[in-house]
């Protein structure tokens, strides 16, 4: 019953030479590898305005947000290039964290693994929570009933974490193919929309529904006399940079991809990186051409304190509420969702590379039936699950934390690179300059931040109470769970090391054959289980003895008369047991007879039988199961079950 | 630790030889099974007089409670004569199950068991809820602030039962002191109640405190109309026949009872029929005497819903509310709740007994570090929650039920003696005549309880609702329970019949010494606990060989090499694993090695590492336990893990 439902949920296995053949075509890739960092077109450009309108910042300083986001476009197209070159100098994969490692040393290396570690495991449970927070929210607009579902949110959440790891498990290019038609939909429908939405600006035709508020005064009802502080525009700045989270994963997971792989991976990071830049600079030009406000539209959009997303507002007065209008917000809703199948791509290629290294328990570098690293995927989606249900579905104020992951990672894997060219001697190269101007760039922006996200104590950055105190997001968290995770990592190679050290030293004279005395343990009654069991022990070794522990001395005569029959001449000693003990006697007689005989090894025959049905287990007594889990830590002894099955 | 905390919890283990000295005086058994009966004095008279009150009778009629008390007495009795008679005859103890199997077969036998093990879980989750609900309500009148308990008396009655049982635990002696002094309390001063009250009476002394109401009119509101029938004095005395529960644990119990076991539990089987005829004709006839009506005075009693009882009128009116009647009130409460200690008394008893016959688990039969039935007290406690949880602590409406089990069981254990005298040729005797006597009335009660119990359908007698529709107080419930214990016993005697006649059955040659082939399964890496496995196989067969199940061709010279260093020339066979996985080209191997050397058993010896601290177990692969547990079905292999313990 088993094996049909693995296969059926799996899959048929895959022979280990078939991995080639799993490997991804740049058509394929790109869904996957791309979804988490194209996602963010649906949310960074809000992120800005949203940092303006909480400034209470007058309408027309909200045009700030065009610069900030070129400035985001110039830096992802920077680490954009620094990452085609982590990729062709290290074709195995393993991103910031090989980079780090190989050429800054342990404690770096283990500082990118462990903070894109932290960031997968944060992507998955945010971009689950708010992909179905915005489908319910979607749905909501087609009928009232989907209210309902609002309150299975995190429910509904976790099975789809499950959906997706399932997917996963059925291997690369499964979760690619069943993902591919939505993630290019999203690319299409909202390339569509800035394609129409520049044509009619250029053309001055009028929004089609209209989107602008009718004053000026943000929603928090309060006039707008915010300033415009450079402090303000780092922040808005840092906060659109949630659009870089998911570039990593390509450098990450070079070998996921067909021959060449370095080529291929590097391709996909360009188009990637293009398709980013193209969608984020576009929305934000329509948001500003419409004079968006993010947070209004309050009741118009589904639910219950749910503000109408910018993205929608471009949509909606672009081509008004027409079946478009519901294919972008289906769209938007799907890559949110799938953004957390990147993680999967992610996450356990890194956990399967540190496994290698010893830094991870190593089965994370099993493969699976289906050539996925299955113990990662599954580990990824039950951490998810933690964190949603601990926030109850409510991530997103967890989103600005992965940020601080994402450029740790960035900064000391380009560190790293500039550190190899420095070796190579090739320092004022023209490669040598793009890493080190991606080092200092992502590091300036790393700084800003966590300077900006990390220590500001505003009411709206509440992330969530304990008791009354509340909690504020800030890269603290981050960088504890990061820490958590170095730690783990440095105590399991720690570990390993002292296994290996003891397992490798191989005593002289240890391959010798051991001395060993053989115990049949036999109860009152010899049956057809304990004479099997005797056959056994005497094919094992020629002077083996019976023992019996005797709780009722009134049984006695009777074993001794069946063991004249039926003792095949084995010596049966009788230990009496006052405290109708069956370990305790056997302690003492096994101690005795470590003394007395000197052996090495004292091997335990069990005679044990087989019920028939499972339920039959409950009508026979458990003693050979408890007798295992007593001796388990006694040293020196082998305890062998000797089965006799029941028919019936 | 574990020894520790049973040292703590059970005390100091005791040696089978002790047995005779943890037997019971009659001092100490009349508490552990006269709880149960005299706590019917707490309600049996209440039972009779609401049934009266139900039926809206004329208050001048509720003196037909006395004449029915007589008869309840002459019952009693009767069933305590009877009982001696089956003590004497039976000394072993087992009352009514050994009577009914040895004299009228082995279905009455099963019967009685059934309805009485079923009966003893009723009592202890009724017992204990209500002594609860009593203790509850007179801590009530000592302050408001008790009410706060009334939210968690689920919780309160299943603590109390935990803590029953662990007394029980400690043994049939430390449960009788334990619970000696408030049964004593209880007969002492409910003894003391009915002799002033009797003096009061006969010398005219008008009550302390008025307890009869203003009116006639019972609490119902409409004017007393009710007819007195035949049926419905039939259907009081079956209410008060719950007096009757308890007497049965005496006979059962024969082998608690110190030397002279027989003697002893006959006397003290009369000390009890005594005293429960002197207290509950005493209780009755105060109750008549102050005409106390049952379920008034709701108010002054405690909290919401619950009625004062009988006893708690008869006291207040007997002293008032001085501190006597508090004694009173606490002791009623104690003794419903000691009630169920009887219980753990008999079904532990009946239950081994039943053991030892092969209609239970054999474990039944073992007894504990006190020299106590652990496990069919743990059984009981364990079943008697689920009821207790199940009807949320509202138990009161299953009282009746168990009236049904005993009277099955009376009439059952009568009838196998008045057989027994036939079979001795004493049909004639007086001994027969009391055994015949006692057959047919208490058969005779039997039909009167399941008519008058079952069957009638009327509102007061709902038991609990399925949605919306009413179920019914029914002796069918505990019929049915009863008939689902008697299929459990049979099942399982079939099965231990079906195995012994397996087990039994030795074919000739079966004792030879067995052919083995032993395997030893190496992983990629040669390390000490594998050279170690490899010295143990060959110290039990010369031909072993080793088996490595290949996932990663890369690794096989390295292994080649290392075997030519360490492998001692045992030969080594790998075999390739396409699909990654341990188990199946290992089956195959065995498949094969079966057909081609067509031996008795194959050894498959696994090299296990033991870590030393729990959590290193997550940072290794869990093969072993994985290979034996899919190992576990399949025939004539031995699996013999030969562990390397880690220092560190």
């Amino acid at each position: 019953v088993t094996i049909n439902w693995r296969r059926l949920l799996l899959g048929r296995p895959l022979r280990t030479e078939r991995a080639a053949h799993e490997r991804l075509t740049i058509l394929l890739a790109l869904p996957i590898f791309a979804s988490d960092a194209l996602s963010s077109v649906a949310y960074a450009t809000e992120a800005i305005l949203l940092q303006f309108a909480d400034a209470h910042l007058n309408r027309s300083q909200f045009t700030n947000s065009l610069p900030i986001s070129v400035a985001i476009i110039a830096l992802i197209l920077m680490v954009v290039i620094s990452y085609r070159q982590v990729i062709y100098a290290y074709p195995g994969g393993g991103g910031s964290y090989i980079v780090a490692k190989e050429n800054l040393g342990e404690l770096a290396g283990l500082t990118a693994a462990s903070s894109l570690l932290v960031d997968y495991v944060l992507t998955v449970a945010v971009s689950i929570a708010e992909g179905t927070a915005a489908a319910l929210a979607a749905l909501n607009q087609i009928s009232p009933w989907f209210q309902h579902l609002e309150e299975h949110r995190v429910l509904i959440c976790c099975a789809l974490v499950l959906f997706v790891m399932l997917l996963n498990l059925r291997g690369v290019r499964e979760s690619g193919i069943a993902f591919a038609v939505p993630s290019y939909l999203f690319i299409v429908s909202i390339i569509t929309l800035i394609v129409v939405g520049v044509y009619r600006s250029v053309f001055g035709i009028p929004p089609v529904e209209a989107v602008a508020p009718p004053s000026l005064i943000p929603t928090g009802g309060v006039s707008a006399t915010g300033l415009l502080t450079v402090f303000l525009l780092l922040r808005a700045f840092a906060s659109g940079c949630s659009a870089l989270t998911g570039i990593e994963a390509v450098s990450n997971g070079v070998q996921a991809f067909k021959k060449p792989e370095a080529r291929n991976a590097s391709v996909t990071l360009i188009i990637l990186g293009s398709l980013l830049a193209v969608m984020f600079i576009g929305i934000t030009y329509l948001a500003n051409h419409y004079g968006i406000v993010p947070g209004e539209h309050l009741a118009t959009y589904g639910g219950v304190n749910r503000h109408e997303p910018v993205v929608s507002q471009v949509a909606r007065a672009t081509f008004g509420t027409s079946i478009f209008y519901y294919v972008i917000q289906a769209a938007t809703a799907t890559i949110l969702l799938l953004a957390a199948n990147t993680s999967f791509a992610g996450f356990p290629r890194l956990a399967s590379i540190l496994a290698e290294d010893g830094y991870l328990p190593r089965y994370f570098a099993n493969l699976g039936d289906r050539l996925a690293y299955n113990n990662g995927i599954i580990v990824l989606a039950l951490l998810a699950i933690v964190f949603i249900v601990i926030f109850g579905g409510e991530t997103h104020a967890l989103l600005p934390l992965y940020t601080v992951g994402v450029f740790i990672a960035f900064t000391l894997s380009q560190a790293g690179m500039v550190s190899r060219w420095i070796k190579l001697g090739k320092l004022f190269s023209g490669s040598a300059f793009v890493n080190a101007l991606g080092c200092c760039t992502t590091f300036l922006v790393l700084i800003v931040v966590v300077m900006s996200k990390g220590w500001v104590r505003t009411p709206e950055a509440t992330l969530f109470h304990i008791g009354s105190v509340p909690i504020q997001e800030g890269a603290w968290i981050a960088i504890l769970l990061m820490g958590f995770q170095m730690w783990i990592c440095k105590s399991i190679a720690t570990h390993y090391r002292i296994v290996n050290a003891q397992l490798a030293e191989i005593p002289i004279g240890y391959d010798k054959p051991v001395k060993h005395t053989v115990i049949v343990l036999v109860p009152s009654r010899i049956h057809r289980g304990v004479v099997h069991a005797l056959s056994y022990a005497r094919s094992i070794s020629p002077d083996a003895m019976a023992v019996h522990i005797m709780f009722d001395r009134t049984k006695e005569q009777g074993l001794r008369d069946a063991w004249e029959v039926h003792g095949n001449d084995v010596p049966l000693i009788i230990l009496d047991s006052p405290y109708r003990s069956l370990v305790g006697p056997l302690m003492d007689y096994l101690d005795a007879a470590d003394r007395v005989r000197n052996d090495d090894i004292i091997t335990v025959v069990l005679p044990e039988f087989v019920p028939a049905r499972w339920w039959h287990h409950f009508l026979h007594n458990a003693s050979g199961w408890l007798l295992r889990l007593l001796l388990f830590y006694r040293r020196d002894i082998v305890i062998t079950s000797i089965r006799y099955y029941l028919e019936e």
